[in-house]
């Protein structure tokens, strides 16, 4: 009984203090064991109310209620979903589901569908790696700049030494993206266990040299993120990644050579991935170009654009292990990839390509993540 | 001009993706040098528009342009703040702020004020620690559990040893809590570098034994965030405590010995830390209680609430070098508070009471952990 009233003064005064308990929960979303999805939103004077989930659904929700908006839809894959609705013309949240990611300045609910408890980027019964934000030194950049690290399961307790997997965000996304739209800890997490990939160490840098941390974690105080950085695809992230290998070679137990280095990026994350390979071709075994921004529009720029073909032509000489391109059909760089691969076709350059549907989206780079990695380090 | 191109096709892309950039953007919070802050918000056919900051600011905004809503306000202090909008009567995020942050189960828009650039809980130019998400094993629960770590700035160079503060969330919070709204890294980092703490190790464990982590950390999948767990104050997390302290002694550099270890947490975390403290007297040399839920309405449940009295004469027989109780007058739980101290006083048990205005909320404990945190170990 007192235990009763302890729980209603803790309402209470949550309520009273304005923290948001004020409207009578519903269940959104509301997952069933089938993997049908229900929405719901309480918007008693609405006239319309849209959900948009991802670019996968744009859809009119139907009033099932009094106040209540809803919808249940029955053809979703088991993956992470990002949505929110439009009520109104309004953007809004759900505010009955606690969980939101951000893509780029873009605030949006999310949840994890895995019906049957397989789906890749989920998480499972299975040993975790450790997830680290560590702060390393660019002498190159001149700042102090923030990374993720992701250390397998059984790192702290072994002695062994490990490959090390460079992950490279796109525009407008930070160091913390690829674990957080990206799911990557997830995703290698389920794939060690299955036995699918090797143990490894993944380096999550931030690309934009402009910063130190992402916008919430930088001492410049109240910055929104942004798609377009001051210095934005100019050389000087590439000519500084020495520092962010040279920091995680003595930090860590890696195995500092060629072939059990990878890397690979999304989007300007991809663009950065081919060029700092190319320019470094004694250094990475395994390179993946994500959706990548292979529009060639800085050469001129630095030097570390300048004379690509030949660089590339170097770098395959010694034979990358793996040289990966994955692009959708509707992705907007979808012609500027294909001209890339016209070009290394022409010099007898060897890649390994795959071709998914859809275009320049998580639901991809999540794809392209979990069928890379597993060619990694064998 | 290309360069133009390909930024138009990258908002092209992500508008019709849906991904919501639809909204002509207002920069929302706005901060003036002199710390003023001014929200702003679109929404043309609203009747009444509410801004609900913490429970520090419910007031209504201005209708200041055609479809544009705004307020300034000049009085508010350096601090981290969260916010949201109430549209005629929905609660709606700030569209124009990318940074959220969330409360148990509402998510909400946050800042910090930081105008003359020495505000607490804010970046700054220092050295940082580094943040660890750890899975250790718990044999007395049953199971693999999410804690999150703090390390001091130098850990990784040095080789020494370190004392060790377990830092505890209340009902509804997690593992992460104190790192997000509790800006216990920030406040850690602040602290070390002005030479008002020493550098320690901080253990931000999960204390909700019916769960691994964190709801979007956990295996159990789609599950919203609760004040009232199904094991609530029984007794569980306290016995099972020994499994953070040896994971965490097995794992890092630390002093294991009570004069280099503190306890201390909030609402439910200060409950924690009291009976935690109290049934190990040997363990724990400092010990802060911030509005500690101190009802004793589980005594009976577990031999760990039994017979407190004793317990308490006994450990402060070995006189803890801090015991620490913070409390807000408008708190719910004033009252406990003052008849804790009424038994400690009548015991002649020795501690340090700080009384603080408002009432159970977050500006209070990073107050408290700012306050508390230069008196331990030294």
């Amino acid at each position: 009984m007192k235990r009763y009233f302890f729980f209603l003064f803790v309402i209470m005064a949550l309520t009273m203090s304005g923290q948001g308990y004020f409207e009578p929960p519903v269940n959104s979303p509301e997952i069933a064991k089938d993997g049908a999805v229900t929405f719901k939103i309480k918007a008693a004077d609405a006239d319309t109310v849209r959900l948009i989930i991802d670019s996968r659904v744009d859809t009119l929700m139907k009033r099932t209620g009094n106040d209540t908006w809803s919808i249940t839809l029955h053809d979703l894959e088991p993956d992470l979903y990002m949505y929110y609705f439009i009520v109104d013309g309004m953007k809004m949240i759900d505010n009955n589901n606690a969980h939101t990611l951000r893509d780029v300045k873009s605030v949006m609910n999310t949840f994890v569908l895995d019906p049957k408890g397989d789906c890749p980027v989920a998480v499972h019964n299975v040993p975790h790696g450790e997830v680290r934000a560590v702060w390393y030194d660019s002498p190159t950049l001149g700042m102090k700049r923030r990374m993720m690290i992701y250390l397998p399961p059984g790192y702290e307790e072994s002695h062994q030494k490990y490959p090390v997997f460079y992950l490279l965000h796109g525009s407008g996304g930070d160091e913390t993206v690829w674990l957080e739209q990206g799911r990557a800890a997830q995703i290698l997490d389920n794939l060690i266990a299955e036995g699918k990939a090797v143990p490894m160490i993944v380096v999550m840098p931030n690309g934009n040299v402009d910063e130190q941390a992402a916008t919430n974690m930088s001492a410049e105080g109240n910055v929104q993120p942004t798609f377009i950085h001051k210095k934005w695809m100019e050389g000087s992230f590439e000519a500084s990644f020495n520092d962010i290998m040279n920091w995680v070679d003595n930090n860590y137990r890696t195995r500092p050579a060629k072939r059990s280095r990878a890397i690979a990026g999304l989007s300007m994350g991809g663009y950065h991935s081919l060029y700092i390979s190319a320019n470094q071709p004694e250094d990475f075994a395994y390179v993946g170009l994500f959706s990548a921004a292979i529009n060639r529009m800085d050469q001129g720029k630095s030097k570390i654009y300048d004379d690509l073909e030949t660089k590339l032509v170097t770098q395959f000489k010694q034979r990358p292990r793996l040289y990966w391109i994955g692009i959708g059909k509707d992705d907007f760089l979808y012609k500027d990839n294909t001209a890339f691969r016209e070009l290394l076709d022409k010099k007898r350059l060897r890649y390994t390509y795959h071709e998914s549907g859809a275009g320049h989206e998580w639901a991809n780079w999540r794809d392209y993540l979990i069928i890379f990695t597993p060619q990694l380090f064998k």
